[in-house]
């Protein structure tokens, strides 16, 4: 038998994607799953970008450029411009396969094996599987459920800063915590990041969807950090269109920026179809952003309370994003995860979580914990809490816990 | 200024692409540049893949399964059953973005840094750009020109296994040669791979595209590799579609299936909208392959008679694909490349071919070679001929060639 490689030995399952298989098969039973494990909106794509779908007028679906078509980049710039960065041009961007693939490029275009990037955990837990697949470590900072998932002073980051270490990793507003950065913070990142010339990659694809009236502060918005910031974002989370894979990376660096162009070039070509998509999207989208913006604050309000009234539950309140980190009356959350889907059912509905253990570099941080995603509509919301409430009570029956 | 890693300072730049600028400069100053350089088809898409997006009927553009979705993978089932893998289940097939994250998969599933992968050369320049980024090395097998790229006897593959080569790559047929392999040929590869168990990686996406009644012999045509066997494909040139960024990993080998998978969890998902265009593409193809093989074969018989009526151009008869590899009377065919787009032109056009320098593990076996794609129609190729026959007189004259 051929070896698996060791880069693939140590890939760890992704928590949202490696239940997958038991939803399916709870499917197949004729049992309607409630997804709050995957930050798959139910919320409508704009139609303006359906529309141009439907309205394509191609003979050829060629390759796009390695860096993206300049029509969409046009149209990113443009938003770039609208959200008060005016310096950047359509140079600055690069299209990528989700914000996943600019991710990708990030970590290949600064780190090497055995690097470091530090992260404030609980972390989206794909920064895992990205990290692992090219051999770079995650030194976590710890943050809790008990404080509502609250930074460590800034300080805290500076310690974890070795001669490997290449990058900070934040997710700003946080997946899985919902989590939202002060100017203050982001400046003492910055001064962190400057004096140990090192680079913050920013998350920052739910910038849109941050709530109770508040902004959220860009990374971009520190000039000084000109060589030293990348941003990641997606069009999946803004406009409800995740299957259409179109991420971008983009950076004030042309160091940075040309060296992550060699691994755009490699792969040729950023999917088209999605940024014909995207492209349209952009235009006049103050009231869908608006309206979705509305929508996830009253899922959010409804979920958290009705949450927080399940004995035992702690549910803080996230600041942006769409999703919860919620810690449950348990012993393992995989196990449970797992259990709703085999065992568990009522009136033939059940429910899928995210087990939180994947979202922490020491898996035993989220072993009480799941990332619950408010994307689904109110009243599916409401029928959801109360399946998992009801499932808590026979799940501690069945264990005695 | 922060580091860039190894991994991107080492990365070689895409022939293919690098050249870009210089194109998008030339047209720019008002030049028409006739496309030889990129395997970029003007072979229309199928109808039936542009209705499928026309009509889509979706009001959510969602994530798709990890492993694409199952209506997808059914065609593409189906497909292998009717290519006569009759064994093949949806459970076979992980859908990527492109074959290049195929490759991608491939390589992080086997591989580790300083691992090694057999290639015969030249080969299609990007793998340098995926085993790189990998820090993979490639070791290569040379062919030559002069005997139309012809392998070497089976047995200097052996040769060149240590204990770190973890897979042999081949290109079937290939790019940039057109080589086509024998059944004797795979049939030695696969008793080497076997014998020192080691994983074929098989690129087969140009297998519709061979010529003169002959018919490839796949990787899958020898069931004792089912550990041992993986197959690159794509739809990107079997419909003219390379902008749709669909391929997939395909693998009798559960063990690699899984292990792949996991990478494939890491970035979430495939691209939904190529999914839904190649699934239609799929059906009833047979008359819109068979016009498209007729079509290029016209092109290479046309295109190859024109070349070697050029004197001191050499352009072996390729087999299958769409490209040839030419030997051109020229000192340095990067330079030559760029001086076309940059000082050359006639009646306001040029032309822009590919170096071959970079097909070459050591770049100064193709420093003479450029490779050719025959995607464009006759008059289209006539004209391109025209254009490098004149350049070439006047690139040797202005340099004393």
């Amino acid at each position: 038998m051929p070896k698996i490689s060791k880069r693939a030995q140590e890939m760890p399952a992704s928590p949202v994607r490696k239940l997958v298989p038991y939803a399916l098969k709870a499917k197949e039973r004729g049992i309607k799953v409630y997804h709050l494990n995957i930050g798959q909106p139910d919320i409508e794509t704009p139609q303006t970008a359906i529309d141009a779908l439907k309205n394509i007028d191609l003979k050829v679906l060629e390759y796009a450029l390695s860096e993206g078509n300049l029509e969409y980049r046009t149209a990113l710039r443009d938003y770039y411009h609208r959200l008060g960065f005016t310096d950047l041009t359509t140079n600055n961007f690069i299209v990528t396969n989700g914000g996943s693939e600019a991710l990708n490029f990030a970590l290949s275009t600064l780190c090497d094996d055995g690097d470091e990037v530090i992260i404030p955990e609980p972390y989206y837990a794909n920064y895992n599987g990205f990290t692992n697949a090219l051999n770079v470590n995650v030194v976590a900072i710890p943050s809790t459920i008990d404080s509502g998932f609250a930074l460590p002073p800034m300080e805290e980051f500076e310690k974890k800063i070795t001669a490997k270490t290449k990058a900070i990793i934040i997710c700003n507003p946080g997946n899985p915590t919902g989590y939202l950065y002060t100017r203050e913070e982001l400046q003492k990142l910055a001064d962190i990041a400057l004096k140990h010339d090192i680079v913050i990659i920013s998350d920052e694809v739910y910038r849109e969807y941050v709530y109770d009236g508040k902004q959220q502060v860009s990374i971009f918005d520190f000039p000084e950090l000109a060589e030293h910031a990348i941003i990641i974002d997606s069009e999946s989370k803004r406009y409800s269109m995740c299957g259409a894979r179109i991420g971008c990376l983009i950076t004030r660096s042309k160091r940075i920026h040309d060296a992550a162009m060699l691994f755009a070039q490699a792969r040729l070509s950023p999917v088209l179809l999605g940024q014909i998509a995207a492209a349209a999207a952009h235009e006049n989208d103050t009231a869908y952003i608006m309206s979705v913006r509305e929508e996830y604050t009253k899922r959010r309000n409804l979920l958290v309370d009705l949450l927080n009234g399940i004995p035992g539950v702690i549910c803080p309140k996230p600041k942006g994003a769409f999703y919860c980190g919620v810690e449950l009356p348990i012993d393992d959350s995989d196990k449970f995860a797992q259990w709703l889907l085999e065992k568990y059912s009522h009136h033939n509905e059940t429910v899928m979580v995210a087990p939180m253990s994947g979202f922490y570099s020491n898996p035993e941080l989220g072993k009480k914990q799941v990332r619950i995603a408010y994307v689904l509509k109110e009243e599916d919301l409401r029928r959801s809490v109360e399946l998992l409430n009801d499932a808590l009570q026979k799940y501690r029956a069945e264990f005695n816990l």
